[in-house]
């Protein structure tokens, strides 16, 4: 079976953050995890990550998906490949991708084509590469006709080396077998006293092996990041991606700026998505809806021809018709059924809303079950709390629920209950009743005159 | 009279979106009504639209504004045209224009000059230019010492004639007689068995008629969108042309992210627009106005001196001297007169604010008329509706609506009106007078204490 | 001493705003503020404005913290300095620099280094340049082996010296009294019938007096505003200039779209900023924080681990482990203490908020101290304002307010006080009690049926 071994172990002091650098993330996922989900997604799905600075940070994130392996004292790209050995030798028949774990643009397709190439040609390692406009810094390929000489580092090139365009990504397909061996014969004879991955392709060469290169078509594969910077460069390169499939997809987009997508979020043709919108990952979205300004969904479903105006959702479920917005926040464990109306200043926590309900402004509901057709006044609260537990609401269909009301958890209201403006319900209301708590208005006359004489 | 014919007959299925492609919107018009405003603006306001595609919801669009004629079937721009030959022999004695519904970026001038010169050189057809850095793919303009000779498409030109920047922006003017004429003698002997309108002025020259072309300062006129990324182009190009418009006319901007400007807004100098503000059509603002950040105008009238910050206003008037928000929704039909403080959590719907009223926080407004130098306490609602219609309420001037006050409306407060914190005020009230509905406070001593007990 | 004469006489008419040229802002501050900023960072102190247009707003801007001089006809540069002669003459032992108060991006760094190279050369004067790309329209650099034989305008030039990239910044240092001599030797005897502060280099040439030029690294430090395009440039090299400098210390930024941070705003290490927000002057934000989307600090001092979400704070102090928003306005003189949340539609003004106090949603706290692990129930209003005067509302550790609870200031509620929901708070209430104003909840059985019956 085919194997796979990331490297995990950098540490980006420069992002001036006690992290491993492939736990940065990019739009939303660490860069490992966009590593690994290319793997995945290439069909390789025996993993080793190899750990080392903080790299219980990175066990801690793995949560036991794949296994890991320390590199306990950082001796080159070389000896973290190493600690896979025992990895590599529990099946030697097939090949092993080696990936930087920092390095989040590798795709599915360059692994994919690498592999058929490097079992095609029967080598025993292939560089994946890329050609850049400006190789500067990256070790070059030396290409000959059957596969390559070699890869000569930048400080090492001669001049005619120099203007070599093809560069070498740090990502490797090698024979597990031939792998194995390779490391086996590897030595740290030089300044830094580290043992250099590359120098298997050399050894390999020597030994009269066949090594080559595969040239990809993504030059965005070798794109790392060492400082917050760079950082911010991959977040801007994911970000432009995404948003071009959309665009690709029919989603409309009238002006981009703050608008973040996360790579997994779906979006159906004919949304239009307003600017400084933010879509994280779990979310998706149906067609000819208006998200946005300036609107967030996080781990949301949202029918079709749903309104998001300025709002944040999280963890809810927001059916087709719905119209939210402006400044609304439905918190976790919320479910909006079809044609429900919530206007503003309305936060929904934990409840479900039936369908064509009103909410239309300045309301909390909260831990209730609202049915079909109800109107929420304004200033309605559920008090689901009583400072010591949590309680529910419930609100049959087609109720009326008078402005200022309080709703006493628990409490449960009948089919067409009405509550009177300024209510507190404190025990069930039967069907069709009217609830109310209302003293009697009392007028006084001559109040201000009074009040302003007096307060001079 | 000149004439002008607008093709918009085009399907766009790259857009993934069942609509003619004329009706995508560029900065919230249909790119067909840029290209009739800039007809109007140039004086041709005699329209034929040609319509094909989903052609009902041309209709549906314009309304009645203009003529349209059915392409029934797609053959081509000639056949196009050729639709509106009964529209032409209305009048034949003048010019006609014919544009691209799809390419919103001609302007009235480049129209206006077009004709000057197709007049004086007595042409029978003038085509438009533009002069491209790349004009790979477009027509180019074959032109001699009196006119043109030509225009080569691309598939047919010579490697020199390839190096021609002058191209054909699909937009004509013709005498309307010589085109009815021309429009005649078209064939479609050609692959795509089509009736191009481009061979009209082969035939016009070789029926030794003059042909001509206009060059165009303006190489935008040729942009058009086939897919959503060409329409976000569009709409990015548009939006920064507007927001240079209001530059000049000495607007502020600090950060001209997520800021939508729509082309027909007027703001007055000194006014600052903040980030991610969006403008659209119908709105007028004053001078040394800061909208913004994240404020939004939709057909509304602001006065000088206003702050309008993160909030949304639709149809509505503010006058001078207003502040609004933070996280206020001013809904249609209000109007906010001079000195008016709006402050956080406030929805206003259908009502009128009179002169320096304050309504700082957490209220509700609809449809009620408020006088002068009221003072809206914290959570105050009308109740205008009691689930089956709405009323009004009328609080007059100098009036002081305690907190969390309900008005049921149909309700009137005289002058100067005082009503207690948790009030539900349920008839009229005279000037001067206390409104108050609210019990005895008890103290329950060591409630806490007994609480806590029993809970355990 | 060392001096420095600014000048700030400029009107800016193309900005259409009547204002001196020096007082338009970029990021917040004008540029005058910016030019002063490197005159005392760079140790010079002793500073001079020279006002023209306007120059009441100068003086009302310094609020006397610098001495102006009024330089009441447009006479050119060398008039303009000529004013501060006697500003000069207080200390004739030291050195002036002479800077244009609208060319914001002159650096501390430049300013020293070039008075040390000006010292070392023991120059009369040195002028400050730099190396463009596009020198057109800037005055050229004549440079010879030990200093300088010129500058030459564009206008004068020879195709040669058009050639040359090195141009005059405007900026310049001068022996002070070499200077005041210099200017007593200028003449206007030119079209303009202006004197030009650049002549004194040739006259100082002239008299044997050496002249040389500093090159500064920084090829910002030329640019000025004449437009309110060329401000928003400005504005924009300064805004990524900021938040490249965040970057560099650590701080995260996923997309930059709307951030806009003031120079002098301090992040710690690891904190987020997410897209649309905007940190005005005077805001201090600690490590590991996430502010933002879409919030606004301003002269905040905000700890560590904050969240800021979708909501303004102004002139308070949030402690570390605060949770705010979405949707929260925090006003001035607030002070929100560690491990605070407050949710969605809340409003604090000048109150203090104990630790792990929660106020979970739609609630105004004014004029209020609330001590520790309170819980304030939805709806809850301080009454602070009886519509003559404020008053102060005082609640104890451990009390649960209501939801809409009415506080009626002033009012002191002890420790572990409950009140129940809908209660209107009229006069204190002791620790551990209970405050209570509820009727009895009636239930009118059938209303809604005969309602709707009676309403047909």
């Amino acid at each position: 079976m085919n194997k796979a071994i990331i490297l995990a172990g950098g540490q980006g002091k420069r992002m001036k953050a006690d992290m491993p650098k492939p736990l940065f993330k990019v739009l939303g996922d660490p860069m490992l995890e966009w590593v690994i989900a290319a793997c995945e997604s290439a069909g390789v799905s025996d993993i080793c990550v190899v750990k080392g600075f903080m790299g219980e940070m990175i066990d801690e994130y793995l949560n036991g998906r794949y296994k890991t392996v320390l590199q306990a004292e950082r001796l080159g790209t070389g000896h973290a490949v190493m600690q896979a050995i025992p990895f590599m030798e529990e099946d030697t028949d097939g090949n092993t991708l080696v990936l930087c774990g920092d390095a989040p643009f590798i795709d599915a397709e360059t692994i994919g084509e690498a592999l058929e190439y490097h079992k095609q040609q029967g080598n025993a390692a292939t560089v994946i590469t890329s050609e850049l406009d400006d190789p500067t810094g990256y070790g070059r390929i030396l290409r000959t006709a059957s596969g390559i000489s070699g890869i000569v580092e930048q400080k090492d090139a001669s001049k005619e080396q120099l203007s070599i365009k093809e560069v070498n990504s740090g990502a490797y397909w090698f024979r597990t077998a031939d792998l194995i061996d390779l490391l086996g014969k590897l030595n740290n004879d030089n300044v830094q006293k580290e043992y250099y991955l590359t120098d298997t392709i050399f050894i390999a060469l020597s030994e009269g092996k066949k090594a080559g290169a595969f040239k990809s078509a993504n030059p965005e594969l070798i794109l790392g990041a060492n400082n917050r910077k760079d950082l911010l460069e991959l977040n801007d390169i994911a970000r432009r991606a995404v948003i071009e499939k959309h665009l690709e997809n029919g989603v409309e987009f009238v002006c981009t700026d703050g608008v973040v997508i996360e790579r997994s979020v779906e979006i159906g043709a004919g949304t239009q998505i307003q600017p400084n919108t933010i879509l994280r990952k779990g979310t998706k979205i149906g067609s000819n809806c208006v998200i946005g300004p300036n609107a967030l969904a996080d781990h949301c479903t949202i029918g079709d021809n749903v309104v998001l105006n300025a709002s944040q959702a999280y963890d809810s479920v927001i059916e087709s018709g719905v119209t939210v917005g402006p400044y609304v926040h439905i918190r976790p464990d919320s479910h909006i059924k079809t044609g429900v109306h919530i206007g503003d200043f309305v936060e929904i926590k934990n409840s479900t809303i039936g369908e064509k309900t009103a909410i239309a402004h300045l309301a909390y509901i909260g831990d209730s079950d609202i049915g079909k057709k109800v109107n929420i006044g304004c200033g309605t609260v559920t008090v689901n709390y009583d400072g010591i537990s949590k309680s529910r609401c419930v609100i049959g269909d087609n109720c009326f629920i008078g402005c200022n009301t309080n709703l006493i958890a628990p409490v449960k209201l009948g089919k067409a209950v009405y509550t009177a403006a300024g209510t507190t319900v404190t025990r069930d209301v039967p069907d069709y009743a009217l609830a109310i708590d209302r003293g009697v208005m009392k007028v006084n006359e001559g109040y201000t005159l009074r009040k302003l004489k007096s307060s001079k």
